[in-house]
């Protein structure tokens, strides 16, 4: 593959994007349909580039800011790119309209990847000529922190597309995984549902607060999280591995998934009462604050882990 | 509370708890029925003081160690102690037979935690004179590493008797959780299973492999789990906070909820092709390097957060 990468959508997310392709070494021209938008893209990138070089995770912002360029129209963000990703409004429509734009502008080698969160790839690429190079290549904010992208493919993609986003998401440093059959909330936010749900249920029951249940992942199951997954944890878990732990505890969390056969909405009085506890250890003022802590907490951790990797050969 | 710290089963849950309570500085005094048990225990202490040395978490091994002594009989680590932290097999009969013999020894001022991650005090200590000091006290292994405790009082344990195990905890650096009602897996293990559930759901409906299961936690959702809760993670991702999350993105979880109505066992056919996909990226002979590998990225990790706090004041 080789061309430009094309970032169509230019918000929060378009702009991690931008970093993350310019990072890797790609030119990276960014289209977005609102001039506010675009406006507000070089401030975005400078700050963020900043906390990066702050953190050790970049040395050279400046490079990698003069790989962005700004384009005036959707045609400068399409043509000749090896791929572009998409990252406006999350709503059918939306998005419908905008591939219906790209579809007729799109050149030969170019695959097209959105950030949808939710929407499946084939409720707004279905039927049109170049569906086989469309696909959902979802991030978590902000990509070039976080690196793992559900690859998602509709039906009509193909599968060269989608080894081809594969390779590309592995050469900028992101971690593909790939979801097949488009499952509603894709993979990870079913993984984070599931958690939700639980958490949500407990504190309904009135078995822990807020506060514990938040502090039972953070200095519990989350350390382990935040370097193997679920499947591995239990797998090392046991002596004999994963069909042992299955063994010993297949039987307690069956039991467990049986208390909860009957989802309930969040209601109106149960979210207040999340609220009043969340609120009593974060006052809403303070909420960007701690956006701000948090990211570089992230920032923090991918230092971390590059280093533990680098010194374990993993 | 004065007195020394009482540790009755010397296994690998009650060789942690001893580095754990020596490395705050209490003296520990650990029995165990088992003559081999007991004999296996100075080689464990050494060997995890010696890594702990080396990952930059303990400066003096041999003062840690030097405050630990193997005692003969259960008296020997109940006389006298502030509390006894108890680790013994987890099964109700062997658990109520042991607090059978604690309880005519029990001193005045002494409480008494159980390691039990499943078995409710109530199921082992129910009917006993001194049934209001006692409670669950369950760690995550190794609880040098993983701070988090539940703890799990049974209807009898006293509202005192929670709040002082709340405070040596805390006191020996661990981060106590307060878990009301006896629910059936506590609710570390609760936030475990709904996770696994999905995660298995999702492998056995051929939606991603084990391997990219465990990716979009391990490089994605784990990472802010790592130092924030399920909570706060969704009280930071919306601009005004859990409310506005929940307005969002509660019909999305709600739907999600609603395909995992029917829970299903682990079955024979599912862990098997689990295994499958486990041993072909960790084949079964290496299974224990892996476990040695993923204690020292728990213990770079606790250094990792360590300075991160106090950079951050939090």
């Amino acid at each position: 593959m080789t061309g430009h990468i094309g970032i169509v959508g230019a918000g929060l997310v378009g702009a991690g994007w931008a970093i993350v392709f310019a990072r890797a070494g790609h030119d990276v021209r960014v289209f977005d349909g609102a001039e506010a938008t675009l406006a507000a893209l070089p401030g975005r990138l400078d700050t963020a580039l900043a906390d990066l070089k702050q953190s050790g995770l970049i040395s050279d912002p400046a490079a990698i800011r003069n790989r962005i360029t700004i384009v005036e129209t959707l045609g400068g963000a399409l043509a000749g790119a090896q791929y572009v990703q998409e990252s406006v409004f999350e709503r059918t429509d939306v998005k419908r309209a905008l591939y219906e734009q790209i579809d007729p502008l799109l050149g030969p080698g170019t695959l097209v990847g959105s950030s949808s969160s939710g929407i499946p790839a084939s409720a707004f690429t279905g039927g049109m000529a170049h569906a086989d190079r469309y696909l959902i290549v979802h991030p978590v904010n902000p990509p070039y922190l976080v690196p793992v992208v559900e690859l998602v493919p509709s039906p009509a993609t193909s599968e060269a597309t989608v080894a081809q986003a594969r390779e590309l998401m592995t050469q900028v440093g992101q971690v593909p995984v790939h979801v097949r059959g488009e499952p509603q909330g894709f993979i990870l936010n079913r993984l984070q549902g599931a958690l939700l749900r639980e958490a949500w249920a407990l504190f309904e029951e009135g078995h822990a607060s807020v506060a514990d249940i938040d502090k039972t992942v953070s200095h519990g199951l989350g350390l382990r999280w935040s370097f193997m997954g679920p499947f591995e944890t239990i797998d090392l878990n046991a002596p004999g591995g994963v069909r042992d732990y299955a063994e010993r505890l297949g039987g307690l969390y069956l039991d467990i998934a049986r208390d909860r056969t009957d989802p309930q909405p969040w209601n109106e009085e149960l979210v207040a009462r999340v609220e009043a506890e969340r609120r009593a250890c974060l006052p809403e003022q303070d909420l960007q604050t701690r956006g701000a802590w948090r990211d570089r907490r992230l920032m923090a951790l991918a230092a971390h882990k590059t280093a533990a990797e680098q010194k374990d050969g993993t």
